[in-house]
């Protein structure tokens, strides 16, 4: 019991020296390449810098306790950094005390969200985001993060939260560009993109072996924040306007109380949820990947929980909301973490850091932050996946692009929704008219499928009709039409088979139109057969008084209804004749 | 095209005296035994009697000119003017003009909705009421309905729009029972329901046909309006405090315009939508039931104008939201009617009666309308229903649970829209996890099923795995698992063939995680197939890679890929043997 909500306990007890050796190397590269980002998520949350060190200490400790991922590195992101971002600024002014209580207020109300969902088991909720929703909902933070970026690259103020007012207020802008910040900004740009195309390949022909290559490639970042802060330190760029991190209150984070306010936390319930699901979903999909790899199993309730600790802790240690990242991850994984314990190495390295190395940030450059999100950030961008989608499912494009484009124009919030509203919808749009079928018998074999696809034998006094659907309140009356037109259409007919295979749930609603199709049935002199019904929706039934009262029987396979109405069919043909 | 819209031209051409004759004498009928209800529905929305009474003329010739049943009567409906009272009371007091304003304006939004909803050919939406949601519904619409009368009943104020509160309320005033009210609304309810229960066999030992003695059983209320209202004029009992309808101004409809509110309109937009969707829900049901029954067609989509027309009709002729009534539409059938034209002769009749028969209404008792009301009312409370679908089914039970307590408790919308989102929820839920068997050979046939419930023969190095639903992003991690788990659990596994008799649905998501599964099964060196892939599904899975990168095959039926590779696993016995 204890160890299925501690996770640790599993782990610890087995814990070796030669895991910790390389949980201590993982630890410290971690710690040397998340400062960068975990400055810059702050900033683009609208939060001072530090912000983003003390979320990446207390909530790693808050994540190895009760977290089931071997590799998962939590902290600040990308996406939940944009999320946040965009709900603060409906709530509080950024710069200000109030913006500060609300980050936390924010993270307080994610936390007890998916500690929540992870003791309801609702882990499941997260698929209803669907993949087109998630990957256009990426593709559009992505390009909205970037245009927002583009401002601190040029050295202009820029601002909005939609595409629309962003690129407005970056082209009314535009003369005011300050030509030192764009060559710091566009220097690192295209030093990391350079990096990141050509970086691996070449070291590779230098001859180095891949996972070294792949771990240097990704430190580009860092290499770019030492050399432009050394630049702007030598050059004394920061009084010729180029913006710089400047002080960071040196010291270990406080300890934040967020204030109960219930205006405040009623504006924020929604925003909470979703960071928290997208959170969830972005960090446990990462984390499912990488546990198959090294066939490991991932407890999604039990990841709601650490996720929840995490961003608890984060709450209480002025931190900000924060799930598992996801280049974050991948460097702890190549660095060659084995144990949670990496998190706590990274979290130690981290808390050093703020302790003692804030100074040494000084000069670090605004712009070659903004560089090094824009970078990563763009990988999120999956254009071909939209021609993909398209290809494949016009209603999966839809909702992709619904998604897309609600995010870009009118904010993340609606877009999410929108899109996985639209999903659900269609869905149940598609299930309300379900592909029914007039089988056949495929010639000499005991199989039924469709005349117009197979060459097929049929009868002329027997339909064999396959529902395609379970049969629920969205298509009862839909079968209902169905049916009764079938048998208006074809005079002849004594018995319609309904085959089942297809039908993995009767509700109460088909039940009723059930009863309705054998009772119209019955007068109009057919006699209503079934077919192939699985075991748990006959185990349904027959708690019923549907199978008392059906005319004809429920056959075992469509081919013994076959059989036997076939013989019939003879004796009439007979008579009739 | 015109012969779509305006189904009139359909009957009209062809309209003969025979029929006309017909329609009069059920025009007649409904005139006589619809006035009572019209008054007493408007009552129950706390507006005017005399606003019922204007419901029931001009609507009545927009849903001729529009509507697709021939025997449906439209006017103010008791569900309905229930939830108009319930809409009102949160925008206006009882006997302003701004609370007659607003019944104006909610006809109008709920008018304009169905004519868009029509237009949009949305009528299938209508289908998302379950059956138990909107059983759940009536039930409680009556119980409160019901309790609403009381009052009435007694003489007593009363009030309050959920249970508790009426039944407070009542217990608050019930030593102010006034006891001439109680005679006649007490002795109108024991007459009423006397009739109903005993009337009909009665009358036929008496030797009346059927249908005559059920339309004498029908006007029992006519019966107890006439005697009550005469009692109380000749005894002079209004006088004595027995609170009758009084003065009704005497006229045809006045033209009204209801104004734009922007306030209130957007108030009134949610209660409009249910409004409308629950009165077309009620009116084409039973349209549908009785255009059955005399081989009719209907067109759901029509229908939504017709309704839709008759409310904006409502909205400029001072009236309130109508709908299909259930009783007065069982009465027009019965009275013969044979076409929409007896609800032009009913129209005129109720016409003729406002222009010059209402001084003959002043003394009806309010509490004989308060009786016939609730004797009407109870027959839509279903209780061995709840008794019925919990045995059949835990899931609907709990959306009509849920429904029922909620509009209790909370209000007619709350409880109907918690229902709605209850069942979907369930039914998505239920999606979400499928069920999945692995299904062997039931022996001499080419059938597979579930080894727990059938003598079935398997093989050891094939697994047969049916899953049971449409695959779908709710489903596809789910899918993955439940496959992964398999292959880890039987070592000597070489083949998994999925069954995809029950898929009728492949999504992008879904795609994904099959292209995921196979990918995974590769690396374990287990060939993935797929069997009975459905025709619309397979069109759909030729415009992805992912028949390109499968590493089995697709099979057309479960049997020939047992054929093919039972033979497979016979060599590889031989070569393990």
């Amino acid at each position: 019991m204890l160890k299925r909500y501690l996770p640790i306990l599993t782990w610890l007890p087995h814990y070796t020296r030669r895991l910790c050796a390389a949980d201590l190397l993982a630890g410290i590269i971690v710690t040397i390449m998340v400062i960068p980002q975990s400055l810059a998520y702050a900033l683009l949350a609208g939060l001072p810098a530090v912000v983003g060190l003390y979320a990446s200490i207390l909530p790693l400790l808050a994540y190895t306790l009760l977290g089931t991922s071997r590799t998962l590195a939590v902290g600040p992101v990308a996406i939940v950094a944009l999320m946040t971002g965009a709900a603060l600024a409906g709530v509080a002014t950024p710069g200000t005390p109030e913006y500060l209580q609300a980050a936390l207020a924010l993270s307080l109300l994610s936390g007890l969200m998916l500690v929540l969902m992870g003791l309801a088991r609702l882990g499941f909720m997260a698929n209803f985001l669907s993949h087109p929703v998630i990957s256009g909902f990426l593709t559009a933070s992505g390009l909205l993060i970037a245009a927002g970026q583009a401002g601190h690259l040029l050295g202009i103020p820029g601002g909005g939260y939609t595409l629309l007012e962003q690129l407005l207020s970056l082209a009314g802008d535009l003369d005011q560009t300050h030509w030192p910040t764009l060559a710091i900004g566009g220097g690192s740009l295209a030093f990391l993109v350079a990096v990141r195309r050509y970086g691996q390949a070449s070291l590779r022909r230098l001859g180095l072996p891949a996972n070294l290559a792949g771990l240097l490639t990704r430190s580009g970042p860092v290499l770019a924040v030492v050399v432009t802060t050394l630049v702007t330190w030598r050059l004394g760029l920061d009084r010729a306007g180029v913006a710089v991190i400047g002080e960071i209150p040196r010291g270990l984070p406080p300890l934040t109380l967020p204030g109960f306010d219930s205006t405040l936390w009623r504006a924020l319930l929604m925003p909470a949820l979703l960071i928290s699901v997208v959170g969830f979903v972005e960090s446990v999909s990462m984390a499912q990947m990488l546990a198959a790899r090294r066939r490991e199993r991932l407890s999604p309730n039990q990841e709601l929980l650490g996720l929840g600790g995490a961003n608890l802790t984060a709450a209480f240690s002025a931190g900000m909301p924060v799930t598992g990242g996801l280049s974050r991850t991948v460097i702890n994984y190549d660095a060659g973490a084995r144990t949670p314990m990496a998190g706590v190495f990274a979290a130690l390295g981290i808390g050093l850091v703020t302790l003692a190395l804030t100074p040494w940030l000084y000069y670090l450059p605004i712009a070659t932050l903004a560089a090094t999100i824009t970078v990563a950030i763009l990988t999120l961008v999956d254009i071909p996946m939209l021609r993909q989608t398209w290809r494949y499912s016009r209603g999966d494009f839809a909702a992709m692009a619904v998604t897309i484009l609600l995010t870009l124009t009118e904010g993340v919030e609606l877009g999410i929704l929108a899109g996985v509203t639209l999903s659900i919808g269609l869905f149940l749009y598609r299930t309300s008219r379900p592909h029914c079928a007039l089988v056949g018998r495929v010639p000499g074999t005991e199989h039924f499928r469709n005349p117009e696809r197979h060459e097929v034998e049929t009868l002329g006094h027997v339909a064999f009709l396959r529902v395609d659907e379970s049969l629920y309140f969205a298509n009862a009356r839909y079968l209902e039409d169905t049916v009764l037109e079938l048998v208006a259409a074809r005079p002849g007919l004594e018995h319609v088979v309904l085959i089942c295979s297809a039908v993995n749930l009767i509700d109460a609603s088909a039940l009723e139109s059930l009863d309705a199709i054998n009772a119209r049935l019955k007068e109009a002199e057919v006699t209503l057969h079934l077919a192939e019904v699985k075991g748990p929706v006959m185990d349904r039934l027959k708690h019923s008084d549907f199978l008392d009262d059906l005319g004809g029987r429920v056959f075992l396979s469509t081919y013994a209804a076959w059989s036997e109405l076939k013989g019939r069919g003879a004796e009439h043909d007979a008579a009739a004749g």
